[in-house]
Protein backbone atom coordinates (compact mmCIF):
# COMPACT_ATOMS: atom_id res chain seq x y z
CA UNK A 1 0.00 0.00 0.00
CA UNK A 2 1.41 3.58 -1.06
CA UNK A 3 -0.22 4.86 2.54
CA UNK A 4 0.00 3.56 6.02
CA UNK A 5 -2.37 6.11 7.36
CA UNK A 6 -4.19 8.95 5.67
CA UNK A 7 -6.21 11.47 7.72
CA UNK A 8 -9.26 13.27 6.36
CA UNK A 9 -10.08 16.62 8.27
CA UNK A 10 -13.59 17.20 7.41
CA UNK A 11 -15.89 14.87 5.48
CA UNK A 12 -18.07 16.13 3.68
CA UNK A 13 -19.38 14.54 -0.47
CA UNK A 14 -15.15 15.24 -1.16
CA UNK A 15 -13.58 14.03 1.86
CA UNK A 16 -16.09 10.88 2.19
CA UNK A 17 -15.67 10.08 -1.33
CA UNK A 18 -11.59 9.80 -1.11
CA UNK A 19 -12.30 7.79 1.79
CA UNK A 20 -14.46 5.16 0.22
CA UNK A 21 -12.17 5.46 -2.78
CA UNK A 22 -8.62 5.08 -1.14
CA UNK A 23 -10.86 2.03 0.96
CA UNK A 24 -11.83 0.45 -2.33
CA UNK A 25 -8.88 0.90 -4.14
CA UNK A 26 -6.39 -0.28 -1.34
CA UNK A 27 -4.21 3.00 -1.18
CA UNK A 28 -3.77 2.67 2.95
CA UNK A 29 -4.14 0.75 6.04
CA UNK A 30 -6.11 3.46 8.19
CA UNK A 31 -7.93 5.96 7.18
CA UNK A 32 -8.97 8.43 9.89
CA UNK A 33 -12.02 10.41 9.76
CA UNK A 34 -12.18 13.97 11.52
CA UNK A 35 -14.81 16.47 12.06
CA UNK A 36 -16.64 18.28 14.70
CA UNK A 37 -19.80 16.30 14.93
CA UNK A 38 -20.08 12.46 16.08
CA UNK A 39 -23.12 12.02 13.93
CA UNK A 40 -21.90 12.81 11.10
CA UNK A 41 -18.43 10.59 11.97
CA UNK A 42 -20.60 7.96 12.52
CA UNK A 43 -22.45 8.12 9.27
CA UNK A 44 -19.36 8.27 7.53
CA UNK A 45 -17.91 4.90 9.10
CA UNK A 46 -21.37 3.30 8.55
CA UNK A 47 -20.75 4.26 4.86
CA UNK A 48 -17.39 2.55 5.17
CA UNK A 49 -15.47 5.73 3.88
CA UNK A 50 -13.12 5.46 7.19
CA UNK A 51 -10.95 3.32 9.50
CA UNK A 52 -11.35 5.20 12.42
CA UNK A 53 -13.35 8.61 13.47
CA UNK A 54 -12.10 10.93 15.73
CA UNK A 55 -13.12 14.42 16.76
CA UNK A 56 -9.66 14.94 18.40
CA UNK A 57 -7.81 16.29 15.52
CA UNK A 58 -3.82 16.28 17.63
CA UNK A 59 -4.97 12.80 17.56
CA UNK A 60 -6.52 12.21 14.08
CA UNK A 61 -3.42 13.17 12.52
CA UNK A 62 -0.43 12.14 14.26
CA UNK A 63 0.41 8.66 12.69
CA UNK A 64 -0.96 9.98 8.86
CA UNK A 65 1.43 10.25 6.07
CA UNK A 66 -0.92 11.93 4.33
CA UNK A 67 -3.65 14.60 5.19
CA UNK A 68 -6.56 15.67 3.62
CA UNK A 69 -7.97 18.87 4.70
CA UNK A 70 -11.51 18.48 3.32
CA UNK A 71 -13.22 21.74 5.10
CA UNK A 72 -14.63 24.85 3.06
CA UNK A 73 -11.87 27.25 1.39
CA UNK A 74 -12.41 29.62 4.50
CA UNK A 75 -11.05 27.20 7.34
CA UNK A 76 -8.15 25.39 5.34
CA UNK A 77 -5.55 27.35 6.57
CA UNK A 78 -6.61 27.01 10.41
CA UNK A 79 -7.44 23.20 10.12
CA UNK A 80 -3.51 22.80 7.78
CA UNK A 81 -1.85 24.87 10.84
CA UNK A 82 -3.69 22.61 12.91
CA UNK A 83 -2.71 19.65 11.68
CA UNK A 84 1.12 20.91 10.73
CA UNK A 85 1.76 21.24 14.30
CA UNK A 86 0.39 17.68 15.45
CA UNK A 87 1.69 15.92 11.70
CA UNK A 88 4.40 13.30 12.29
CA UNK A 89 7.53 14.28 10.47
CA UNK A 90 7.67 14.05 6.70
CA UNK A 91 3.63 14.30 6.68
CA UNK A 92 2.13 15.92 3.21
CA UNK A 93 -1.01 17.82 3.88
CA UNK A 94 -3.04 18.72 0.95
CA UNK A 95 -6.63 20.32 0.72
CA UNK A 96 -9.54 20.05 -1.77
CA UNK A 97 -10.55 23.69 -2.41
CA UNK A 98 -12.37 25.57 -5.28
CA UNK A 99 -9.90 28.32 -4.97
CA UNK A 100 -6.24 28.39 -4.70
CA UNK A 101 -3.89 31.66 -4.49
CA UNK A 102 -5.47 32.49 -0.90
CA UNK A 103 -5.15 29.39 0.52
CA UNK A 104 -1.72 28.08 -0.35
CA UNK A 105 -0.09 31.56 0.54
CA UNK A 106 -1.48 31.05 3.55
CA UNK A 107 -1.38 27.40 4.15
CA UNK A 108 2.49 27.90 3.11
CA UNK A 109 3.23 30.43 5.48
CA UNK A 110 1.50 28.40 8.77
CA UNK A 111 3.29 25.01 7.66
CA UNK A 112 6.72 27.18 7.80
CA UNK A 113 6.16 28.61 10.55
CA UNK A 114 5.29 25.19 12.60
CA UNK A 115 7.83 23.68 10.92
CA UNK A 116 10.45 26.06 12.36
CA UNK A 117 9.16 26.18 15.78
CA UNK A 118 8.96 22.11 15.55
CA UNK A 119 12.46 21.75 14.39
CA UNK A 120 11.55 18.43 12.79
CA UNK A 121 14.58 16.34 10.85
CA UNK A 122 11.78 15.95 8.17
CA UNK A 123 9.46 19.36 7.17
CA UNK A 124 5.88 19.10 7.39
CA UNK A 125 5.10 19.64 3.57
CA UNK A 126 1.82 21.51 2.15
CA UNK A 127 0.66 21.29 -1.45
CA UNK A 128 -2.71 22.31 -2.54
CA UNK A 129 -5.21 20.16 -4.96
CA UNK A 130 -8.75 20.65 -6.34
CA UNK A 131 -10.85 18.01 -7.25
CA UNK A 132 -13.24 19.30 -10.02
CA UNK A 133 -15.73 16.90 -8.78
CA UNK A 134 -18.68 17.06 -6.67
CA UNK A 135 -22.15 18.43 -7.55
CA UNK A 136 -24.90 20.81 -6.35
CA UNK A 137 -25.35 17.81 -3.69
CA UNK A 138 -23.22 18.32 -0.44
CA UNK A 139 -22.76 15.77 2.48
CA UNK A 140 -21.36 12.76 2.97
CA UNK A 141 -24.28 10.42 2.20
CA UNK A 142 -23.77 11.54 -1.50
CA UNK A 143 -20.34 10.22 -1.07
CA UNK A 144 -19.60 7.55 -3.67
CA UNK A 145 -15.83 6.03 -4.89
CA UNK A 146 -15.56 7.09 -8.10
CA UNK A 147 -16.19 10.72 -7.96
CA UNK A 148 -12.79 11.66 -9.30
CA UNK A 149 -12.11 8.62 -11.73
CA UNK A 150 -12.02 10.58 -15.22
CA UNK A 151 -12.27 13.87 -13.74
CA UNK A 152 -9.59 16.22 -13.52
CA UNK A 153 -7.59 17.32 -10.32
CA UNK A 154 -5.65 20.50 -10.68
CA UNK A 155 -2.72 20.69 -8.18
CA UNK A 156 -1.23 23.76 -7.80
CA UNK A 157 2.61 23.56 -6.69
CA UNK A 158 4.55 26.87 -5.76
CA UNK A 159 8.30 27.95 -6.05
CA UNK A 160 8.44 26.19 -2.65
CA UNK A 161 6.50 22.59 -3.19
CA UNK A 162 9.78 20.51 -3.29
CA UNK A 163 9.63 18.10 -6.26
CA UNK A 164 8.83 14.82 -4.38
CA UNK A 165 6.06 16.47 -2.40
CA UNK A 166 4.43 17.08 -6.15
CA UNK A 167 5.01 13.86 -7.39
CA UNK A 168 3.55 12.26 -4.02
CA UNK A 169 0.13 13.77 -4.28
CA UNK A 170 -0.12 13.68 -8.32
CA UNK A 171 0.21 9.49 -7.53
CA UNK A 172 -2.40 9.80 -5.19
CA UNK A 173 -4.99 11.69 -7.28
CA UNK A 174 -4.01 9.72 -10.23
CA UNK A 175 -4.86 6.29 -8.41
CA UNK A 176 -8.35 7.48 -7.36
CA UNK A 177 -9.06 7.66 -11.34
CA UNK A 178 -8.55 11.25 -12.00
CA UNK A 179 -6.38 13.26 -15.01
CA UNK A 180 -3.56 15.62 -13.72
CA UNK A 181 -3.40 19.22 -14.33
CA UNK A 182 -0.67 21.07 -12.66
CA UNK A 183 -1.68 25.15 -12.54
CA UNK A 184 0.45 28.05 -10.44
CA UNK A 185 -2.47 29.10 -7.52
CA UNK A 186 -3.00 32.36 -9.48
CA UNK A 187 -3.48 30.78 -13.07
CA UNK A 188 -5.78 28.08 -11.48
CA UNK A 189 -7.69 30.69 -9.60
CA UNK A 190 -8.14 32.86 -13.18
CA UNK A 191 -8.89 29.32 -14.67
CA UNK A 192 -11.63 28.44 -12.22
CA UNK A 193 -13.04 31.66 -12.62
CA UNK A 194 -14.45 31.17 -15.91
CA UNK A 195 -15.11 28.27 -15.77
CA UNK A 196 -16.84 27.28 -12.15
CA UNK A 197 -17.72 30.73 -10.54
CA UNK A 198 -18.70 32.92 -13.21
CA UNK A 199 -21.26 30.08 -13.89
CA UNK A 200 -22.31 29.56 -10.72
CA UNK A 201 -23.11 33.27 -10.39
CA UNK A 202 -24.93 33.34 -13.79
CA UNK A 203 -26.72 30.20 -13.14
CA UNK A 204 -28.10 31.76 -9.33
CA UNK A 205 -28.97 34.97 -11.10
CA UNK A 206 -31.26 33.01 -13.93
CA UNK A 207 -32.75 31.10 -11.28
CA UNK A 208 -33.47 34.40 -9.28
CA UNK A 209 -34.81 35.99 -11.78
CA UNK A 210 -37.20 33.47 -13.24
CA UNK A 211 -41.08 34.69 -12.65
CA UNK A 212 -42.80 32.49 -10.02
CA UNK A 213 -45.84 31.74 -12.31
CA UNK A 214 -43.53 30.75 -15.18
CA UNK A 215 -41.94 27.78 -13.11
CA UNK A 216 -44.51 25.42 -13.43
CA UNK A 217 -43.75 25.76 -17.40
CA UNK A 218 -39.65 25.07 -17.28
CA UNK A 219 -38.18 22.60 -19.04
CA UNK A 220 -34.59 20.55 -20.32
CA UNK A 221 -32.78 23.74 -21.22
CA UNK A 222 -33.68 25.84 -17.58
CA UNK A 223 -32.88 23.00 -15.53
CA UNK A 224 -29.69 21.91 -16.76
CA UNK A 225 -28.48 25.95 -16.87
CA UNK A 226 -29.43 26.86 -13.62
CA UNK A 227 -28.73 23.26 -11.63
CA UNK A 228 -25.51 24.80 -9.51
CA UNK A 229 -28.33 27.36 -8.19
CA UNK A 230 -28.75 24.51 -6.10
CA UNK A 231 -25.51 24.54 -3.98
CA UNK A 232 -24.70 24.77 -0.82
CA UNK A 233 -24.93 28.55 0.18
CA UNK A 234 -22.13 28.44 2.75
CA UNK A 235 -19.67 26.83 0.36
CA UNK A 236 -20.17 29.22 -2.58
CA UNK A 237 -20.16 32.46 -0.74
CA UNK A 238 -16.87 31.57 0.57
CA UNK A 239 -15.58 30.26 -2.82
CA UNK A 240 -17.20 33.50 -4.73
CA UNK A 241 -15.49 36.09 -2.45
CA UNK A 242 -12.38 33.80 -2.11
CA UNK A 243 -12.03 34.38 -6.04
CA UNK A 244 -13.63 37.95 -5.86
CA UNK A 245 -11.33 39.41 -8.48
CA UNK A 246 -11.02 36.84 -10.85
CA UNK A 247 -14.83 36.26 -10.71
CA UNK A 248 -15.39 40.26 -11.72
CA UNK A 249 -12.66 39.80 -14.45
CA UNK A 250 -14.30 36.57 -15.85
CA UNK A 251 -17.99 38.95 -15.46
CA UNK A 252 -16.69 41.86 -17.07
CA UNK A 253 -15.49 39.73 -20.45
CA UNK A 254 -18.98 38.06 -20.25
CA UNK A 255 -20.90 40.90 -20.53
CA UNK A 256 -19.39 42.24 -23.33
CA UNK A 257 -20.49 39.20 -24.60
CA UNK A 258 -23.79 39.74 -23.30
CA UNK A 259 -24.38 43.58 -24.09
CA UNK A 260 -22.92 41.87 -28.04
CA UNK A 261 -26.07 39.76 -27.92
CA UNK A 262 -28.51 42.78 -26.38
CA UNK A 263 -27.27 44.39 -29.43
CA UNK A 264 -28.34 42.35 -32.08
CA UNK A 265 -31.71 41.68 -30.83
CA UNK A 266 -32.37 45.10 -30.69
CA UNK A 267 -31.03 46.21 -33.82
CA UNK A 268 -32.99 42.89 -35.14
CA UNK A 269 -29.77 41.44 -36.70
CA UNK A 270 -29.73 38.19 -38.26
CA UNK A 271 -26.46 37.86 -39.60
CA UNK A 272 -24.90 39.28 -35.95
CA UNK A 273 -26.98 37.07 -34.12
CA UNK A 274 -25.77 34.16 -35.93
CA UNK A 275 -22.37 34.68 -35.44
CA UNK A 276 -22.72 34.95 -31.48
CA UNK A 277 -24.91 31.41 -31.55
CA UNK A 278 -22.30 30.18 -33.46
CA UNK A 279 -19.63 31.07 -31.11
CA UNK A 280 -20.94 30.22 -28.77
CA UNK A 281 -22.13 26.29 -30.07
CA UNK A 282 -18.82 26.36 -31.58
CA UNK A 283 -16.75 26.08 -28.08
CA UNK A 284 -19.54 23.62 -26.69
CA UNK A 285 -19.30 21.41 -28.96
CA UNK A 286 -15.31 21.16 -28.70
CA UNK A 287 -16.16 19.85 -25.51
CA UNK A 288 -17.61 16.47 -25.14
CA UNK A 289 -21.31 15.79 -23.37
CA UNK B 1 -58.82 5.70 -32.90
CA UNK B 2 -58.91 9.25 -32.47
CA UNK B 3 -57.72 10.56 -36.01
CA UNK B 4 -57.69 8.72 -38.65
CA UNK B 5 -54.74 10.50 -40.95
CA UNK B 6 -52.44 12.59 -39.35
CA UNK B 7 -50.17 14.59 -41.42
CA UNK B 8 -46.62 16.28 -40.12
CA UNK B 9 -45.22 18.39 -41.99
CA UNK B 10 -41.23 18.59 -41.43
CA UNK B 11 -39.93 15.73 -39.77
CA UNK B 12 -37.26 16.59 -36.91
CA UNK B 13 -36.77 15.49 -33.60
CA UNK B 14 -40.14 16.94 -32.57
CA UNK B 15 -42.21 15.59 -35.68
CA UNK B 16 -40.27 12.39 -35.37
CA UNK B 17 -41.28 11.82 -32.32
CA UNK B 18 -44.92 12.67 -32.73
CA UNK B 19 -44.71 9.99 -35.14
CA UNK B 20 -43.14 7.38 -33.09
CA UNK B 21 -45.76 8.25 -29.99
CA UNK B 22 -48.83 8.94 -32.49
CA UNK B 23 -47.87 5.22 -33.68
CA UNK B 24 -47.04 3.32 -30.08
CA UNK B 25 -50.69 4.58 -28.60
CA UNK B 26 -52.44 3.65 -31.81
CA UNK B 27 -54.06 7.31 -31.95
CA UNK B 28 -53.99 7.65 -36.01
CA UNK B 29 -54.05 4.16 -38.87
CA UNK B 30 -52.23 7.08 -41.24
CA UNK B 31 -49.29 8.76 -40.67
CA UNK B 32 -48.33 10.66 -43.09
CA UNK B 33 -44.76 12.28 -42.91
CA UNK B 34 -44.28 15.45 -45.39
CA UNK B 35 -41.14 17.09 -46.45
CA UNK B 36 -38.83 17.98 -49.11
CA UNK B 37 -35.78 15.55 -48.62
CA UNK B 38 -36.18 12.29 -49.95
CA UNK B 39 -33.44 11.09 -47.83
CA UNK B 40 -34.90 12.07 -44.60
CA UNK B 41 -38.41 10.77 -45.63
CA UNK B 42 -36.49 7.45 -45.90
CA UNK B 43 -35.14 8.10 -42.83
CA UNK B 44 -38.26 8.94 -40.86
CA UNK B 45 -40.45 5.87 -42.59
CA UNK B 46 -37.40 3.32 -41.53
CA UNK B 47 -37.48 4.41 -37.81
CA UNK B 48 -41.40 3.49 -37.91
CA UNK B 49 -42.17 7.20 -37.09
CA UNK B 50 -44.68 7.74 -39.99
CA UNK B 51 -46.55 5.38 -42.36
CA UNK B 52 -46.25 6.59 -45.54
CA UNK B 53 -44.34 9.41 -47.08
CA UNK B 54 -44.17 12.05 -49.52
CA UNK B 55 -42.30 15.56 -50.76
CA UNK B 56 -45.86 16.70 -52.14
CA UNK B 57 -47.25 19.24 -49.26
CA UNK B 58 -51.23 18.71 -51.51
CA UNK B 59 -51.42 15.37 -51.76
CA UNK B 60 -49.67 14.41 -47.94
CA UNK B 61 -52.50 16.75 -46.20
CA UNK B 62 -55.79 16.01 -48.35
CA UNK B 63 -56.96 13.13 -46.17
CA UNK B 64 -55.85 14.78 -42.79
CA UNK B 65 -58.17 14.84 -39.73
CA UNK B 66 -54.91 16.80 -37.64
CA UNK B 67 -52.15 18.47 -39.58
CA UNK B 68 -48.63 19.07 -37.63
CA UNK B 69 -46.46 21.62 -38.41
CA UNK B 70 -43.11 21.11 -37.45
CA UNK B 71 -40.68 23.00 -39.26
CA UNK B 72 -38.85 26.10 -37.57
CA UNK B 73 -41.01 29.13 -36.46
CA UNK B 74 -39.84 31.11 -39.32
CA UNK B 75 -41.85 28.78 -42.01
CA UNK B 76 -45.19 27.79 -39.80
CA UNK B 77 -47.46 30.43 -41.17
CA UNK B 78 -46.11 29.58 -44.99
CA UNK B 79 -46.94 25.73 -44.66
CA UNK B 80 -49.60 26.62 -42.65
CA UNK B 81 -51.35 28.65 -45.52
CA UNK B 82 -50.49 25.87 -47.60
CA UNK B 83 -52.05 23.13 -45.40
CA UNK B 84 -55.37 24.94 -45.03
CA UNK B 85 -55.31 25.26 -48.87
CA UNK B 86 -55.41 21.75 -49.27
CA UNK B 87 -56.65 20.39 -46.36
CA UNK B 88 -60.42 18.95 -45.93
CA UNK B 89 -62.98 21.21 -44.41
CA UNK B 90 -63.01 20.58 -40.54
CA UNK B 91 -59.03 19.98 -40.35
CA UNK B 92 -57.31 20.86 -37.72
CA UNK B 93 -53.89 22.38 -37.84
CA UNK B 94 -51.26 23.10 -35.21
CA UNK B 95 -47.27 23.82 -35.03
CA UNK B 96 -44.71 22.97 -32.80
CA UNK B 97 -42.64 26.41 -32.77
CA UNK B 98 -41.18 28.00 -29.58
CA UNK B 99 -42.65 31.24 -30.11
CA UNK B 100 -46.21 31.90 -30.51
CA UNK B 101 -47.51 35.85 -30.85
CA UNK B 102 -46.34 35.99 -34.51
CA UNK B 103 -46.96 32.65 -35.52
CA UNK B 104 -51.15 32.26 -33.86
CA UNK B 105 -51.46 35.82 -35.10
CA UNK B 106 -49.65 35.24 -39.17
CA UNK B 107 -51.72 31.40 -39.08
CA UNK B 108 -54.93 32.47 -38.28
CA UNK B 109 -55.47 35.23 -40.66
CA UNK B 110 -53.78 33.28 -43.99
CA UNK B 111 -56.62 30.13 -42.18
CA UNK B 112 -59.02 33.01 -42.03
CA UNK B 113 -58.35 33.77 -45.96
CA UNK B 114 -58.27 30.19 -46.89
CA UNK B 115 -61.19 29.69 -45.20
CA UNK B 116 -62.71 33.02 -47.16
CA UNK B 117 -61.99 31.72 -50.42
CA UNK B 118 -62.84 27.60 -50.41
CA UNK B 119 -66.24 28.54 -49.02
CA UNK B 120 -65.73 25.34 -46.67
CA UNK B 121 -68.73 23.67 -44.82
CA UNK B 122 -66.68 23.06 -42.20
CA UNK B 123 -63.65 25.28 -41.69
CA UNK B 124 -59.91 24.35 -41.34
CA UNK B 125 -58.94 25.73 -37.98
CA UNK B 126 -55.38 26.63 -36.46
CA UNK B 127 -54.55 26.49 -32.69
CA UNK B 128 -51.02 27.04 -31.88
CA UNK B 129 -49.11 24.26 -29.55
CA UNK B 130 -45.48 24.40 -27.91
CA UNK B 131 -44.08 21.14 -26.72
CA UNK B 132 -41.70 22.18 -23.63
CA UNK B 133 -39.44 18.61 -25.00
CA UNK B 134 -36.34 18.63 -27.12
CA UNK B 135 -32.88 19.24 -26.68
CA UNK B 136 -29.88 20.29 -28.05
CA UNK B 137 -30.07 17.81 -30.37
CA UNK B 138 -31.96 18.00 -33.73
CA UNK B 139 -33.13 15.61 -36.05
CA UNK B 140 -35.31 12.89 -36.67
CA UNK B 141 -32.66 10.51 -36.19
CA UNK B 142 -32.92 11.63 -32.31
CA UNK B 143 -36.49 11.25 -32.22
CA UNK B 144 -38.31 9.01 -29.22
CA UNK B 145 -41.90 7.79 -28.39
CA UNK B 146 -41.81 8.93 -25.17
CA UNK B 147 -40.54 12.78 -25.94
CA UNK B 148 -43.65 14.42 -24.52
CA UNK B 149 -44.30 11.94 -21.46
CA UNK B 150 -44.73 14.18 -18.46
CA UNK B 151 -43.75 17.42 -20.53
CA UNK B 152 -45.14 20.52 -20.71
CA UNK B 153 -47.05 21.06 -23.78
CA UNK B 154 -48.35 25.05 -23.67
CA UNK B 155 -51.58 25.30 -26.25
CA UNK B 156 -51.62 29.10 -27.06
CA UNK B 157 -55.71 29.88 -28.12
CA UNK B 158 -56.96 33.17 -29.09
CA UNK B 159 -60.76 34.32 -29.14
CA UNK B 160 -61.14 33.05 -32.43
CA UNK B 161 -60.46 29.40 -31.73
CA UNK B 162 -63.12 27.54 -31.15
CA UNK B 163 -63.67 25.41 -27.85
CA UNK B 164 -64.09 21.93 -29.56
CA UNK B 165 -60.76 22.47 -31.59
CA UNK B 166 -59.18 23.78 -28.29
CA UNK B 167 -60.39 20.54 -26.79
CA UNK B 168 -59.13 18.24 -29.71
CA UNK B 169 -55.72 19.92 -29.42
CA UNK B 170 -55.48 18.94 -25.47
CA UNK B 171 -56.99 15.31 -25.91
CA UNK B 172 -54.43 15.07 -28.81
CA UNK B 173 -51.23 16.37 -26.28
CA UNK B 174 -51.98 14.17 -23.28
CA UNK B 175 -52.70 11.42 -25.04
CA UNK B 176 -49.01 11.83 -25.82
CA UNK B 177 -48.28 11.85 -22.21
CA UNK B 178 -47.61 15.41 -21.90
CA UNK B 179 -49.21 17.73 -19.31
CA UNK B 180 -51.17 20.62 -20.58
CA UNK B 181 -50.99 24.79 -19.87
CA UNK B 182 -53.13 27.03 -21.88
CA UNK B 183 -51.89 30.55 -22.33
CA UNK B 184 -52.52 33.36 -24.48
CA UNK B 185 -49.86 33.96 -27.42
CA UNK B 186 -48.76 36.58 -25.43
CA UNK B 187 -48.65 35.37 -22.30
CA UNK B 188 -46.21 32.44 -23.66
CA UNK B 189 -43.97 34.25 -25.16
CA UNK B 190 -43.02 36.33 -22.14
CA UNK B 191 -43.02 33.23 -20.19
CA UNK B 192 -40.65 31.52 -22.40
CA UNK B 193 -38.41 34.67 -22.71
CA UNK B 194 -37.13 33.74 -19.12
CA UNK B 195 -37.18 30.15 -19.12
CA UNK B 196 -35.94 29.60 -22.40
CA UNK B 197 -34.74 32.11 -24.58
CA UNK B 198 -32.72 33.88 -22.27
CA UNK B 199 -31.11 30.69 -20.89
CA UNK B 200 -30.15 29.84 -24.36
CA UNK B 201 -28.23 33.37 -24.57
CA UNK B 202 -26.59 33.25 -21.01
CA UNK B 203 -25.55 29.59 -22.30
CA UNK B 204 -24.54 30.91 -25.52
CA UNK B 205 -22.65 33.50 -24.20
CA UNK B 206 -20.68 31.84 -21.20
CA UNK B 207 -19.49 29.62 -23.70
CA UNK B 208 -18.56 31.82 -26.27
CA UNK B 209 -16.68 33.65 -23.17
CA UNK B 210 -14.64 30.63 -21.82
CA UNK B 211 -11.10 30.83 -22.39
CA UNK B 212 -9.41 28.02 -24.86
CA UNK B 213 -6.83 27.16 -22.92
CA UNK B 214 -9.30 26.82 -19.92
CA UNK B 215 -11.98 24.19 -21.53
CA UNK B 216 -9.63 21.20 -20.98
CA UNK B 217 -10.12 21.47 -17.11
CA UNK B 218 -14.18 22.05 -17.36
CA UNK B 219 -16.60 19.75 -15.21
CA UNK B 220 -20.34 19.10 -14.09
CA UNK B 221 -21.00 22.76 -13.44
CA UNK B 222 -20.16 24.64 -16.74
CA UNK B 223 -21.18 21.21 -19.00
CA UNK B 224 -24.95 21.81 -17.78
CA UNK B 225 -24.74 25.47 -17.47
CA UNK B 226 -23.80 25.79 -21.40
CA UNK B 227 -25.47 22.63 -22.52
CA UNK B 228 -28.13 24.46 -24.86
CA UNK B 229 -25.86 26.46 -26.68
CA UNK B 230 -25.19 24.08 -28.75
CA UNK B 231 -28.65 23.87 -30.13
CA UNK B 232 -29.39 24.15 -33.83
CA UNK B 233 -28.12 27.87 -34.95
CA UNK B 234 -30.74 28.19 -37.57
CA UNK B 235 -33.26 27.19 -35.12
CA UNK B 236 -31.93 29.68 -32.20
CA UNK B 237 -31.90 32.08 -34.75
CA UNK B 238 -34.88 32.42 -35.46
CA UNK B 239 -36.49 31.90 -31.94
CA UNK B 240 -34.58 34.65 -30.59
CA UNK B 241 -35.57 37.34 -33.16
CA UNK B 242 -38.95 36.36 -33.30
CA UNK B 243 -39.09 36.83 -28.96
CA UNK B 244 -36.83 39.75 -29.15
CA UNK B 245 -38.58 42.15 -27.45
CA UNK B 246 -39.43 39.61 -24.11
CA UNK B 247 -36.35 38.08 -24.66
CA UNK B 248 -34.93 41.61 -24.40
CA UNK B 249 -37.12 42.65 -20.88
CA UNK B 250 -35.99 39.30 -19.54
CA UNK B 251 -32.67 39.69 -20.10
CA UNK B 252 -32.88 43.63 -18.77
CA UNK B 253 -34.35 42.16 -15.48
CA UNK B 254 -31.54 39.47 -15.37
CA UNK B 255 -28.84 42.34 -15.94
CA UNK B 256 -30.16 43.84 -12.68
CA UNK B 257 -29.36 40.61 -10.41
CA UNK B 258 -26.77 40.33 -12.02
CA UNK B 259 -25.27 44.13 -11.16
CA UNK B 260 -26.70 43.36 -7.68
CA UNK B 261 -23.99 39.86 -7.84
CA UNK B 262 -21.85 42.84 -9.22
CA UNK B 263 -21.69 45.21 -6.56
CA UNK B 264 -21.92 42.46 -3.71
CA UNK B 265 -18.57 41.20 -5.04
CA UNK B 266 -17.30 44.39 -5.68
CA UNK B 267 -17.65 45.50 -2.50
CA UNK B 268 -17.00 42.15 -0.94
CA UNK B 269 -20.25 42.25 1.28
CA UNK B 270 -20.81 38.66 2.55
CA UNK B 271 -24.36 39.30 4.06
CA UNK B 272 -25.59 40.87 0.42
CA UNK B 273 -23.42 37.70 -1.79
CA UNK B 274 -25.63 35.42 0.86
CA UNK B 275 -28.85 37.01 0.26
CA UNK B 276 -28.70 37.11 -3.89
CA UNK B 277 -27.60 33.09 -3.58
CA UNK B 278 -30.20 32.17 -1.18
CA UNK B 279 -32.95 33.58 -3.41
CA UNK B 280 -31.43 31.33 -6.57
CA UNK B 281 -31.08 28.28 -4.92
CA UNK B 282 -35.20 28.65 -3.51
CA UNK B 283 -36.02 29.47 -6.56
CA UNK B 284 -34.32 26.49 -8.20
CA UNK B 285 -34.62 24.14 -4.84
CA UNK B 286 -39.19 24.57 -6.04
CA UNK B 287 -37.88 22.83 -9.11
CA UNK B 288 -37.49 18.62 -8.99
CA UNK B 289 -34.09 18.15 -10.99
Amino acid sequence: MPFKTIAIVGVGLIGGSVGLAVRQRKLAKRIIGIGRKPATLRKTKALGAVTETTTDLAKGVADADLIIIGTPVDWVVEFTSKAAEHAKPGAIITDVGSTKAKIVAGCERAVAEVNKSRELRKPVAFVGSHPMAGSEKAGVEFAVADLFVKRTVIVTPSAATPPAVLRTIRMFWKKLGAKLVSLSPAEHDEAVAAISHLPHLLASALAANTPAESLPLVAGGWLDTTRIAAGNIDLWEQILLANRVHTLQALARFEKVLSAFRTALEQNDPQRLRELLQAGKQLRDSVAS
